[in-house]
């Protein structure tokens, strides 16, 4: 394989730089010629596929963001739309492509892997919710922001003594709010894939307050129900007043964690790897901590669970 | 004067606790012993007053929130709350005040220089909104907490092209949003002082566009009006989506700055040495670098107005 | 087992105050008392011991150091030393200890062990230089502490197209300089475990700047050499100026991270639980992302080894 | 006055990309063409000009260092050198030059005004030691970049109860050592302003000893003497040890704060007004909170001295 490509896609998340940088490097170590391809499969259609070198990733890997930007695109989800993506690459004589994205980004790659073009995935989202690697590129980088906000928010919480409910992302999965709930040292973590119990967390309140503990903060993952409903409840249920505050985008965003970079760099590295041996149809990801290779199809057929565990150890530290 | 007291009112700013820190060490410096008042107004009501030590505010400079927490309380504002308090301090044999915290906090220290027991304010709020200061305590900080959040923010802008609202606080001063938009090169900045014309706005972002920026960041100050309103007259006028962020009660916490650590303990010492002169009824603030010495009467017939250079430059920068 | 106690031993590490924090919590929910022992072995000889209960570890997850303090102490050593310790204990009638530190300090909790007291060991270092877990509690802060530094300095590097050279901790052990180096995007890593080349390093600086690249950032580990000497040795190479930074003990401090705070919870409930099951004379870490239960033998004579294909990748993606 | 170029000089500085945008994009908006000129004098000489537009300095604000790279030159002291660099912008009709940087690289400009081309500096350096403006671009972030190093070390000091000797910047200006010293909580803080008395400092730890407080921090500009002599110093003073860290570059680099966004911001913008206006031989700068425009004979002839009730207030506070 003499051409590879690789693009971002779906939403951002700290650490596709890392990972950019890896794949460039990677390809030209092995003597490959590495294009860039800008706005994901959008921008690839509309061939905006651009040459790198070694300069054109140095100075990212502290980068937040994707330097080669992303969109979501339907058009790509057509025949047609796939038809001119591999006429695209087919034009520049590319090879092999690399996905960095989401698994709706891995189902565009799977189809670019029926119709023959090689492709390899790289699960690169904050929310963590992807089958097949127990990481997501971003996922680290997003808990630490989710915590320094907490520890913000715990000194107004402290010094006014209030309850304050905190929304994070996580639509489906509970991961950030789990992680960042637990070392955040949050009083009730709410998350989608336990049902919650609103007497447990009044409850929790209330002992607490019994106890002297007079301020708490409930961190709740979007998925759940909105934030300010969780207010509500406890207004109703045990006539506390709280403060609500929604994270919102500012978890994307920002220079990521030296976890994210390494994990970038060392999947990015894998990708090339595996579309010069190859290999397509497959996600490279992190199994036990070890690098791991999964077929799309096993992604796609996967359930990413949360660790009950770590949920059941967060309640009894949260006393 | 041999016995002095401190205590935080009002919303929490970071630097209180130099403050805090300052007022008890200086006052020690002299041979004055110096008592916390824990819980602001309610709390001196209550007789929740403790001896300080140098080792009580040991460690603290450098966090966030009050070590004497705060509170607001209504019952101060009546004639029979005043006398309690006085009581309350008289019993402990204190001759002096100094009250951290914004106007309404000083309302009420005014009260008790007007019963003859000395007070000394200190701006402690984040919204710079205290006339006869040019800069409050715990300003500098929620601006660069701000920023912090644009920049991240500006990560996922970039990688989308997307326009973003973000929302800061300022019901009435708009400083949080003037300081943070100019410095995090927002592309429109919003302020209740100045009224705003969405259609300057959106042909802003329109030109942009034109240009090939298809990112942009729109800073509001919450009193203007919610940022959901004005990404919905965005889209009304100009068909552009836009993404909103209320930052929300993170801008109140935070490690202080350097600015908020020193100013704390300037103002801290001084307040000391105002007591210790015999001075009452005074807020000691920041005018043109220095430290100035403004009677509370002054402050609230003043006016805080913003910088209208500073918003004109940041027109002429965010083209 | 009733009553359990708490001591940090050897050099802090972000992340022991979660896991002191899990300890008293975890060992509180199963009814017992639990005793915090300040100042390591040598406190605990002295007696200073004292009752902890839940809000004892509030708000201390979020904070670097040791709220127990810690020490070294010699005397410990000795066969007098631990008796004292033995007769502290029993005193208080306290059945088992938790033990934080590094291996050092797990031959003083192997000696108690083998006096008959139960001992549990957490594997507390910023160094990740301890046989049996594939992470110590402080390594990912004291990583992320390094790329922190490291995107500073390479500002003044890219500004003035200049080579630093950067010294970061780890006697014995190249997992900091390793780490931070890649995710830092270092252009060369020497640590002790790989003889280095002074020729393949200058080879490097003098290819890269062939290709137009001017800065770069060598990190070097502590146990290798001096940074000194390496700037000495690449002025006689290659006859280029370099500057050297020696990182220094910054690189213990901070808040941890998400990560460092969730492996001490982690970490701290498991001990309580291996206590409470009447185990002794182990250590509890992670292998392969799993808590992992470890004899202190092996872990005496086990070697930690560092990740070779780390050290190839790093190489491949700083061209 | 059409074409105006913009270059940094000396050692880089945060806030030099905020100042480089303000110049570009303030003489846009005039309707000027504006120039970048690559590496200092040096690059000016050998005519590193190229054009800025709007859009070469979208997303820069927030990054450390300098885009334009920095150097010293010996030539551009010669008339030679001078003469060259003339004859390149007179090539490129540029009418008048931006000069960001420290006293150094205002002589270089003066010596251009001499000549009849118009000159204006902008005071860009860390040290904060230029006459004629109280502060200096850069200096704000260095300062919270020290404490932040400070607040890291001071875990270690407390954890382990040790007395810790910090070298800070600073060859002839203490004022980064006093600012961070104080809002750092330093116990001790030696500048070069200042002579310092050893028998003082040791006073202040011992005495501090005696009241229970261990752990210390004193602070040392590199201009007093190396951290290391202090060390020693104490050893034999007092007999107590202490451990040594020299911060280095990470001072330099880094995001710019707020403050120094807009004060490069500000003094960017009024740079190009004076060039409009016809000034020339002229620093912009800062003075009670205002800008300032002084003379740059002025500016060699004055002296930066530091605040000596700032001093004082440093002892007060750190009993």
């Amino acid at each position: 394989m003499q051409k590879i490509a690789v693009l971002t896609s779906g939403g951002d998340a700290p650490g596709m730089n890392a990972a950019i940088r890896a794949v460039v490097r990677r390809g030209i170590s092995y003597g490959m010629e590495v294009y860039g391809i800008y706005h994901g499969y959008a921008g690839l259609m509309e061939g905006q596929i651009e040459p790198m070198n070694v300069g054109s990733v140095g100075d990212i890997i502290q980068r937040g963001g994707t330097i080669l930007h992303s969109s979501r695109s339907e058009k790509f989800k057509t025949e047609e739309g796939q038809q001119e993506a591999i006429a695209q690459l087919k034009a520049k004589e590319i090879e092999g492509l690399v996905v960095i994205g989401g698994d709706g980004s891995f189902r565009g790659a799977q189809n670019l892997a029926d119709k023959g073009f090689p492709t390899i995935g790289i699960p690169g989202t904050i929310d963590n919710d992807i089958p097949g690697t127990e990481v997501t590129l971003g996922f680290d980088t997003a808990v630490n922001t989710v915590i320094e906000a907490i520890d913000k928010i715990r000194d107004t919480a402290t010094s006014h003594e209030r309850i304050f409910v905190v929304e994070v992302m996580g639509r489906h999965c509970g991961d950030i709010a789990l992680w960042a709930g637990l070392s955040g040292g949050a009083e009730s973590i709410l998350i989608p894939e336990v049902d919650f119990d609103m007497k447990e967390v009044t409850y929790r309140l209330l002992e607490g307050n019994k106890r002297g503990k007079k301020h708490s903060i409930i961190i709740v993952a979007e998925g759940v129900c909105p934030a300010a409903e969780i207010a509500q409840m406890i207004k109703e249920e045990a006539g506390l007043e709280t403060r609500v505050t929604v994270l919102g985008h500012v978890q994307r965003g920002g220079s990521p964690t030296a976890f994210d970079r390494m994990l970038g760099s060392r999947l990015g590295a894998k990708a090339v790897d595996l579309l010069r041996e190859g290999q397509t149809g497959k996600m490279v990801g992190i199994q036990r901590n070890r690098i791991a290779v999964v077929d799309f199809a096993d992604v796609f057929s996967g359930k990413h669970s949360i660790d009950l565990d770590m949920y059941e150890l967060g309640k009894s530290l949260s006393i």
